[in-house]
């Protein structure tokens, strides 16, 4: 077989802090292009599970071992990145204790549900529109 | 950004005929390696949603006009696929009429799903098995 060419692979990683009061998220400061605030994640590695790669990139860039507790959705609008056709898998997770800045997050904080970043990188903030709806009324994201 | 390498990316649809007694499910017979009998689905092209391809491959290989209810998982061990490693995003479907194997179905078939064949490519038969826990105890597939 010739190898097909499919869009990028990437995960990304809601972060719920279990130890602190209401449950604030971790989002990061990216270092690299395109700017702004954004959940942590990156590119799925060829021999790693979506699972793994999603623990190993929250370990990079926030310092934190997180335990996967759901499957948001996947997020797959050619548009979504502006460096080219990316697919994300979205996961919900857990941690606990003190997130640090590392790798390519150039800072890190936490947020709680309704003071999020005016501005979000990539399809982010949709994203967390789509994790409020289904934290707070059950309701999984519509397809596309 | 130098483009990394990310595992390929997939979509397998289950199709429920919903014109027909107990909604049978649509599997084709793979017309290329690796044999056996399997979801309709194939690769994502770049420059298409993950739901716009799963109803590509859909129309391609069973001349369905499949209408996405939901997703039921990702599904990305990195042994999952004898060829190379391969992500599926696995959605579930509704359909009516007849379908007609093309394209890269070699034969089509509708099964119940208390009779599906004994072996089946890839993680199709776990998928499956997600499938009837999610259709009948409403149980979200496991994260690996």
């Amino acid at each position: 077989m010739p190898a097909p060419k499919t869009p990028l692979l990437t995960v990304d990683i809601i972060i719920e802090m279990v130890d602190r009061g209401r449950r604030p998220i971790v989002l990061i400061e990216r270092r690299h292009p395109p700017p702004g605030w954004a959940l942590p994640g990156g590119f799925v590695d060829i021999g790693e599970s979506l699972e793994q790669a999603a623990r190993r990139e929250a370990r990079e860039e926030t310092c934190l071992e997180v335990k996967l507790t759901r499957l948001l959705g996947c997020y797959s609008n050619p548009a979504r990145d502006p460096r080219g056709h990316t697919v994300s898998v979205v996961y919900i997770g857990e941690a606990r204790g003190t997130p640090r800045a590392e790798d390519d997050a150039r800072a890190l904080k936490l947020y709680n549900h309704d003071q999020l970043p005016e501005k979000m990188a990539f399809d982010h903030a949709d994203i967390l529109t789509d994790y409020q709806r289904l934290r707070d009324e059950g309701i999984v994201p519509a397809l596309q």
